[in-house]
């Protein structure tokens, strides 16, 4: 490719609508064009990085057996009735109706889609396990669309979803759908990780997501340091304390604290360390009042406290609830002798806690010295409620937890049964019985991909492609001001064409710049080899070359540049 | 690829839903599913040959110069709203609210989308011309979307826009573009036409069509018997008859044709050939009533009568103004001596016609012997206003004029200045003065043309591809029921290895089915070439050969069958 006969659009200034770098970058290198809130035409340039993410999914997939289909991007409403998700799914579906005023919408997902697609294709057992997948358009109607294309509303998906007889064959589906995701991310060359995430009603370790990492992610990823483990905040298990419990030291007693509502005022009042109090979060859930308990620097985890027995559903206790339980207001609340009965469901850390100190149930005190079984009964439920905190042990048993940022880009999924028993989707089996299916569903982010690589991987100059997502690996410019000397046109043209009998992706920037321009221009995009040729090199015998991450000037001859090149 | 570990759904049955025979085929193959009116998945095996299309189209359009970009399926209104397309573009246009209540459509064709990124993108002479495309699903919603994806709502467009300085540099790449069309055809082995099309108000030589040809094309294409003149009806020129006009040999006569009314009727009630009769079509127009003549044998070309001056919208005449102005009732009109005055405006072949019949404006009578000058004036307007008919003189002046039936597949257009202008896309020319752009659009229906290949390319086995189109180029059949001979097995394996070694795409169909039904199935999709491994055949040294359109089996070793294969 000539860059004269391509349509490159760089921009010197960061556009005063964009946030995050990703985005900056992008438009800056004239790889997006914002066509309206969430909607981006992707450039000629942007296309080529799009593309090549979306070559090495459809390369791994293929090698790990999955067989590619197309779904439409516009689904009826009906078949996302039969599983409830016409309403369930919220304002992100975008709903439309036709000339004839019958409802669709365009895929945010397309589990219903394949779900009728299986059913009607599949018969017998003998045709699975089978794993279907597309990369397909999708749209997804977010509130409020930003950063570009990480969270635009119109991209493009890599979706899969497996079939299977059997949770046993799901199961090594979705360890094959693991492994073909890292050597994806492998291949394009981003620092990455799997890490557990919740995975709501079906347990278990049924599934994970896989996170580019970057400093500006918006997600908390959680690792060890000693092992191979990670997992979303939502998800890292907080282990229970490994000493047992102290002995009880000190006498309960009352402390006025009449200004004092958080552990932390509490705290620096009684002049102890926060991690000998203990908050009290007043919920209500299936069976009535329940009074959760963390200890002072530890924060609640939701899903982790709705997966509490009864409390699926809990909402937080109205100021009323409280008053007539607990005979106090928020702030002064605690687990001793409440007004009414109770269920005290206490963080692991927390039922391992002597000597602590709670709200008193009376306005301006707190009581101390607080030890279970003495002051109070043991709790009702010991649970893991709490998000993990920087230091904790991990869960795996080897090391301690360490938080790090990522962007999610893959998440795998064992569905279950869940779809498949909704749309009666099933086969028959060696016996002839029908029997529902089970179902994974694997996702990629491509569009996602881009700019994620891009948060991961950019400098002051620009973008740093690895090489694998590069619009091309080399840049060949050759300094000719307005293209007056035809020798240097000769050579450059000469060397591109050696490079391409050599196998070797690169482009000439044969637009007559200065070289100034040229080298911001290949360095704003992200090249990651340069190759000047110019006046001088010619006469040496030598062309310069630069890599775009190292950043020094070398003068190689021909031969140990392209050796450099290959390599 | 080994067909145990592919997807193929294959059925015996015609669909009674499907009326076409690329439909019934794709559908029998399992190369599509239904999900809704006009939308269909694309099964593994549809879609490989969906790709194999879209490859060829890209790698013509690149070679061709045209750069790749990827536009929103989802766009803006108030884009439509600058050049009145919102409105005009009618009820194919799905038109969309999302969450915000803001009016989006699903893009059937990307010209506002492509100008409104070329007026912020280009701004200088200098990066002109330029060629946009890409290869991007389109919706239409058709009021009745039938034949499978020969006429569906979703399907797959590469759509291509050029920005030009000069009308001049328009025509060489709309000239380009027709041969890069030419070649993706051509590659893709099919027969096909490109036609002159009606370009409406641009007029000339600025668009043309792409067929497929098929006798079940849905659209008529006229070309002549001695040269490469090829059109659509609406667009192929009468000529005006070689020999002048004949001097007049009768009188002028009323005759009574009491309850005939037609040409048809007339000419056989009197005795006399068709083409002596002359019928005339009541329409208003801008300056009135007007009355176009045409022989009888010939149909009015209602795109060429509304070029006619002062007829761009014109309509039938009502009952009444037919009695007003010629003071008798249809199926008795004629141009001499009406009651108002009118214009009367007369087909080339009419012009010339001397002693003939036309209605008397008398309700039961015709009037006959007419003659030009002598009866009624010389017409107003002498035109080519009607169909040309089989056996007419080419307008290149080159042969005569034949029919065949085809189906449109792509389409070139000179689109001048429309857009640019209701968009105001400028550049700057080397003046420095700004001028309006000029914009050709070149249009391919990917996913219609793998229904169209199969229309042209089928027997009663099923569908017959051209090689390039081929799903797999060679189908290995193992004679090997129920997988029991391991020798069998190896021989086919081997075999598949080599040929991939030897870049020879080919699939094994190692399912274990007997032969009858896998024979009945490679050809039912439509595999060029079928090896047969057998024991039989292992035991001789030889493979069974067979090509898909030859239909006889033979026998070849293996330096034989490769040599068949690579050829």
């Amino acid at each position: 490719m000539r860059l004269s006969q391509f349509h490159l659009s760089t921009a010197k200034e960061t556009p005063a609508d964009a946030e995050i770098v990703s985005h900056q970058l992008m438009l800056r290198a004239g790889m997006l064009r914002k066509l309206a809130a969430g909607l981006y035409t992707w450039s000629p340039l942007g296309l080529r990085v799009l593309r090549r993410v979306e070559a090495v999914v459809r390369e791994e997939m293929d090698r790990a057996g999955a067989i590619e289909l197309l779904m439409p991007t516009i689904q009826p409403r009906e078949l996302w009735d039969e599983t409830g998700r016409w309403q369930k799914f919220g304002p992100q579906l975008l709903k439309i109706k036709d000339r004839k005023q019958a409802e669709y919408c365009y895929a945010p997902t397309a589990e219903e889609v394949v779900t009728d697609f299986a059913r009607s294709e599949l018969s017998s057992y003998k045709q699975l396990p089978v794993n279907f997948y597309q990369i397909q358009t999708k749209f997804r109607d977010e509130i409020r669309p930003r950063f570009g294309v990480m969270r635009s509303r119109e991209f493009l998906m890599k979706d899969a979803y497996s079939f299977h007889l059997t949770p046993d064959c799901l199961e090594r589906e979705y360890r094959n759908m693991h492994a073909a995701y890292s050597r994806i991310f492998e291949r394009l060359g981003l620092k990455f990780r799997a890490v557990q995430a919740d995975s709501g009603a079906i347990g278990g370790d049924a599934s994970q997501e896989f996170h580019v990492l970057a400093d500006s992610g918006e997600d908390a990823i959680v690792f060890s340091d000693g092992s191979q483990y990670a997992a979303n905040l939502e998800a890292a298990e907080a282990v229970a304390p490994s000493a047992p419990r102290a002995a009880a030291g000190e006498e309960k007693r009352d402390v006025a604290t009449p200004v004092q509502k958080t552990c932390e005022e509490v705290a620096a009042l009684l002049g102890i360390p926060l991690q000998r109090t203990v908050k009290s979060v007043a919920v209500v859930g299936e069976q009535g009042f329940v009074l959760a308990l963390l200890r002072g620097d530890h924060m609640v985890n939701e899903i982790k406290l709705a997966k509490v027995a009864g409390l699926g559903d809990y909402r937080l206790a109205t100021e009323a609830e409280i008053a007539d339980h607990l005979g106090s207001e928020p702030g002064f609340l605690g687990p001793v002798a409440p007004q009414k009965p109770i269920t005290v469901v206490a963080d692991r850390t927390v039922a391992a806690m002597a000597d602590f100190v709670v709200g008193a149930n009376r306005v301006g005190f707190h009581t101390a010295g607080v030890n279970w079984g003495r002051d109070l009964p043991e709790p009702d439920v010991v649970a893991d409620i709490r998000n993990v905190v920087a230091g904790d042990a991990s869960p795996c048993g080897r090391g301690r937890l360490a938080f790090a940022r990522g962007i999610e880009v893959g998440h795998v999924f064992q569905l279950g049964q869940k779809y498949a028993d909704a749309m009666k989707a099933t086969v028959l089996d060696e016996t002839g019985k029908a029997q529902t299916m089970f179902m994974g569903c694997y996702g990629i982010g491509v569009t996602r991909i881009v700019a994620a690589a891009i948060e991961q991987n950019h400098d002051a100059a620009g973008i740093v492609w690895p090489e694998p997502m590069a619009p091309w690996r080399v840049a060949i410019c050759m300094i000719n001001p307005k293209l007056q000397n035809a020798e240097v046109t000769a050579a450059a043209l000469a060397l591109q064409a050696d490079m391409q009998a050599a196998g070797i992706d690169c482009v000439l920037d044969d637009r007559g710049l200065r070289p100034g321009q040229m080298f911001a221009d290949m360095e704003l995009i992200g090249i990651p080899h340069r190759v000047v040729v110019s006046e001088r090199g010619l006469a040496a015998g030598t062309f310069e070359y630069r890599a775009r991450r190292a950043g020094d000037n070398e003068n190689l001859d021909r031969e140990a540049l392209f050796a450099r090149l290959r390599g």
